[in-house]
């Protein structure tokens, strides 16, 4: 059914970190543009297009993946054994370079659009390669399957790290080539409602010189774009930055004029108090990757110290650095990796020496990550059933692996759904009112 | 197809923690039985009852949860913002005594028996409720579907620890309830080639009395059965042992004559030097529990540690303190947990102080400790392809999460298959030979 319709279901969503407002009964009218007009508890009246839930389905906001590299989709889930370096010279880079091939790119991505979609992920926040048409394949790809995607030719210019075959050719035909890609997407046909946007991607500051970093800020500030980059992800990484700069990644990227209100740094592990008073002044946001950063990181992020700095934060699978396409599962790494903060890990410590007090987050905390706090990281208006924002949702359905009892608490329910659910659980899928899985 | 058949498959198995063996296309020659009688290279001739597995498909060991609650079934995935003894005292023990109920035991043990054959759950070594009668169910539950099993009564009569409506009325109930159903299991009609066998089950010392300790610990001389309880899990409950027992849990339970060759040890987290020396000596085995671990043991298992001391380490769920029913899963989480004990969690660290070096194991060790290693801590001959043990096995299926690309080096296959596979991909099953799933 196409909107406009109503749909009554069981409903849920989280508008605050700490808030789960839960609908045993509830109708939500959608309009023809997709954006919600009401949400209200069911009264008994039919309304027009109404769609019902079967009993026991339980509807959430859809899942907003804030990192994702399009082009790592085949290797997800190999070589996590090794550093990060050797991780993106040896395998990543060499996988990337291949979508070169715009039949290959077409491929993949094919494939990967409607997996993603399939896993409850309504928005993407993606990391494409360095190439212009494949890209461009990639905005298209998720158009034609109705994903809201924010999408990025990846720039990357820097002779140092970035291997010969796999780097732009220089600072301007990286700004050139991302240029070309905001016109491209933004006139695409079918896209008059920005389903799917362009993004300044320059990957992160070893792989760009600062020439490409000073034009691309630029570029931001000229065509108001989203922005994404990697940020003191690991402590080779902010190593490499402190030597290269003088300062922290997250100084620099201010300096290069890459901190924008809709800016998105992925990761931000190893990030100062003067790093998250800057991103909160500068209104930009961190992608937080939980699972990736159990592999390449080497430390847990400080989730918690991040919002009491008043930074926005949301959650993102950083495939194929994170394994898993669920962003269920980066919410439910969220909440174990923050128990593993909090208690910390080495039993050869005394109890009171192991851990960081405080530092745990429950389900409410991570839907709201995995929902609303990706649409405020975004500056769109998805991630809660809110009147005027887009009915971007998922229908959770029970099975053999998880059972949602009648008459259980609604913070419990969630629990569940967060910890056992996965994507034979995502019945149902919506991005701006239309059925997509 | 019932045994006796050969099965040609593309199969991988791990018999020891850091070996793969890997035949991209093997003929096994399976007996009426169950048992293996050879394992090798398709050779171009054509068996009586060859039963092939589709190209693409990879055949695994079936997968050994050496520890899982039972009763604790229907609270997957609630409740762990708790402690550990608020969690046993609000939630669990509540929930278990609710097995008093045949009925309901019937309907749950019904329902999760084949949701675990599902998953690949090929044997289970699980804790049953302190009920006769519903600990015979689940023991006649796994029989009728086929899975082996290790199925004990749970024994708790501490009236310190151990609610008035949820423990057993005396050490002499307790252990009369052990024996009986000792008895009952072994003389369950089909069950004479003990597929499903009794486990002499103290649910940890502190639920228990010394009276009943000690009688249990007898009864396990007396009877050869397998041994099963918790050992060192969480700083509260390893220090209530110290004070208690002036000892380690470890040691305490060699004083009852709880360790033996068949004995299982839960978790295993705090175990110090001299505890894992005298597991090894024993023989006794430890069951890592690395998703619960995060929630309810405040640290990571130092299983490279235990390996190093010659002490045999399996894999366990832990459902319901761990959420997924998958052993995959906690195969990939016992990945994860092993990387964030070797690099710490703490950014605030400097990384040379953050964690614990060499602590990592890769997915090989993963499977390994699923299978093989499981095998050998039950003192059974399943877990490997390998003539003479049973053929429990699970076939692996391509989907849109999981791809196996032809070519790929064996280790990389089974990293994928350990980090995104999920039920989904279990496409067959089997036990003794049975296809089960």
């Amino acid at each position: 059914m196409a909107a406009p319709f109503t749909l009554r279901a069981a409903a849920l969503h989280t508008p605050a970190p700490d808030t789960l407002e839960h609908w045993p009964d509830a109708l939500i009218a959608v309009d023809a543009s997709g954006s919600i007009q009401s949400v209200q508890p069911y009264n008994g009246q039919t309304p027009d297009n109404l769609l019902t839930l079967p009993p026991g389905h339980i509807l959430l906001p859809g899942l907003i993946d804030l990192h994702i590299h399009a082009p790592q989709w085949p290797q997800l889930g190999t070589a996590l054994d090794l550093p990060l370096e050797q991780w993106l010279q040896d395998h990543t880079f060499p996988l990337e370079a291949r979508y070169a091939d715009s039949d290959f790119a077409a491929e993949v991505y094919g494939a990967m659009v409607p997996a993603l979609l399939a896993n409850g992920t309504t928005t993407a926040l993606y990391f494409g390669s360095i190439h212009l048409p494949a890209t461009q394949i990639l905005a298209e790809t998720c158009l034609r399957h109705g994903q809201r995607a924010l999408v990025g030719r990846v720039a990357m210019d820097h002779p140092e790290l970035c291997p010969p075959e796999y780097r732009d050719a220089s600072a301007a035909q990286a700004e050139a080539d991302t240029r070309s890609l905001i016109k491209a997407i933004r006139a695409l046909p079918g896209n008059e409602s920005a389903l799917v946007r362009p993004v300044i991607t320059p990957r992160f500051i070893p792989a760009c010189t600062d020439d490409l970093l000073h034009r691309l800020g630029k570029l931001a500030a000229e065509t108001g774009c989203h922005v994404q980059t990697h940020a003191s992800e690991s402590d080779w990484e902010h190593e490499h930055v402190l030597d290269r700069c003088g300062c922290s990644d997250t100084e620099a990227l201010g300096g290069f004029g890459l901190l924008t209100r809709r800016s998105v740094l992925a990761h931000g592990n190893l990030l100062g108090d003067d790093d998250l008073a800057l991103i909160r002044e500068t209104g930009a946001a961190v992608a937080h990757c939980p699972l990736s950063n159990a592999y390449f990181a080497g430390a847990v992020f400080p989730l918690r110290r991040a919002l009491a700095h008043g930074v926005r934060v949301g959650l993102g699978t950083d495939i194929a650095g994170g394994a898993h396409p669920s962003m269920l599962d980066s919410a439910r790494m969220a909440i174990t990796a923050s128990r593993m903060l909090e208690t910390g890990v080495d039993p050869a410590l005394p109890a009171g020496r192991r851990g960081r007090p405080g530092a745990r987050i429950d389900a409410t905390t991570a839907l709201w990550l995995a929902t609303a706090a990706g649409g405020a990281a975004l500056d769109l208006p998805i991630g809660q059933f809110r009147p005027g924002y887009q009915f971007d949702a998922i229908a959770i359905s029970p099975g053999s692996n998880l059972t949602l009892p009648p008459g259980e608490a609604p913070a419990r329910l969630l629990e569940r759904i967060i910890h056992t659910a996965s994507r034979a659980n995502v019945a149902r899928v919506w991005v701006a009112g239309r059925e997509v899985a």
